[in-house]
């Protein structure tokens, strides 16, 4: 039987540690958007790719992450779920799949990101959030830290806080939020929100922010740094493990 | 340089994903005591065995475990913890090293402990909860588990919730608190206190209680499996990924 083009929207949770990013690679490599692809091949049969919202690298995580594909199946969107939790792997997993316009398209249609960075900054190492957390032995400055993420916010030339070659046309980029929570006995929460960001965009200005928690760097300097337009003006990138893709907003 | 015997009380987090339990095992499984003991050995040059308040099985998480040693060493607690955890591997860590009485004892001396049990029985699975959660894909009864853990409340020979083959010389103990709590988009948390528990007995508790979230016992079935006094009037063992010892009194 022939069924009609659909247009689906996929909220997906992964726990990125041991998945080499969203974006397929060429060999054996197990990324989010392979395994949904391979979990779709398998449920409906047709040989898709699935477009996510945005390529979160290796190791990062997501709580909704959003992807959008086009599919001719006889599926309701909630029995499409189910057979799909039912083939991937353990650490990805679809929350919900709704039917979508016909032109709904997960990159271009997003309209804003919310991402968490969290740090572990307890007196001894926690295994249970090793995966997680990054863990900052030093103890960290949380008003310092607040106080310099306040130069992020609005719209600003992030050239200084994007990976080194990558290829974008334009590197300037809106944050509407950037909050610094600190929780409980070490627990710190970098609350990330805007339009779109530069690649590692979120992870440098967390790791540039610990430069500033640490004492290295004074919360004026995350203003020189934006101001200097250089990457070498900003911190490191801050691990992987820590970040997670909260929401992606339409 | 000759040092005097002290004893110390070591408070460990671990992530039991990987590791065989507590107990040391022969060969070369990894088991809590046997990573605590080595890392002793090579800090302190000391071959010792440490106590731990309680013998979690394999699978089974802590974030305030409690272990005495006895050391003739120099180490200042604070200095040995960080020496500790310098060496042990990831998934163990040493929270607190306190200086405690010579015949601090931590499994005799115990007088209470707290474990809480969590399910995630949200509408899809949860790979971000999939090492710490137990999974039930059927929609749980809270306010029956709950009626029905209550029953668990109290002294009481628990004989149908003891693993069969264990060697106790008493299936007496008392539960202080077997509380169950809803949380937000699909968690369900059990949070169980006593003096001391049988082996696997929260576990089974936490089985019994499913099998009245699900509808398959009444909440009134769960003290006739207690009254029966016998392990198969109880339910399944619960899946060790789900329970995490919180805290040891003294």
């Amino acid at each position: 039987m022939q069924h009609a083009v659909r247009t689906f929207r996929l909220t997906l949770e992964y726990d990125g540690t041991d998945l080499a990013g969203w974006q397929v690679q060429a060999g054996a490599t197990r990324t989010v958007q392979g395994e949904l692809n391979a979990a779709l091949a398998r449920v409906t049969g047709e040989v898709v790719s699935v477009v996510g919202a945005g390529r979160t690298d290796a190791g990062v995580h997501a709580e909704a992450q959003v992807a959008s594909v086009r599919l001719a199946t006889g599926f309701a969107p909630d029995a499409l779920r189910r057979a799909l939790n039912a083939v991937l792997p353990r650490d990805v997993a679809v929350r919900e799949v709704a039917e979508a316009p016909p032109d709904f398209h997960a990159l271009r249609d997003a309209r804003g990101k919310l991402y968490r960075y969290a740090v572990w900054n307890g007196a001894s190492r926690s295994p249970l959030r090793a995966r997680s957390h990054h863990t900052v032995a030093v103890r960290l400055d949380v008003d310092a830290m607040r106080e310099g993420a306040q130069a992020l916010v609005g719209r600003h030339d992030f050239t200084s806080f994007r990976a080194a070659g990558s290829e974008v046309l334009t590197s300037e980029r809106s944050v509407s939020r950037f909050d610094v929570e600190a929780r409980g006995d070490g627990e710190i929460l970098f609350w990330v929100a805007g339009e779109g960001f530069l690649r590692h965009m979120v992870r440098i200005a967390v790791g540039t922010l610990l430069e500033v928690g640490t004492g290295r760097r004074t919360p004026a300097g995350v203003a020189e740094a934006l101001a200097a337009c250089e990457r070498s003006a900003a911190g490191p990138t801050a691990p992987a493990r820590g970040l997670t893709l909260v929401r992606v907003d339409y």
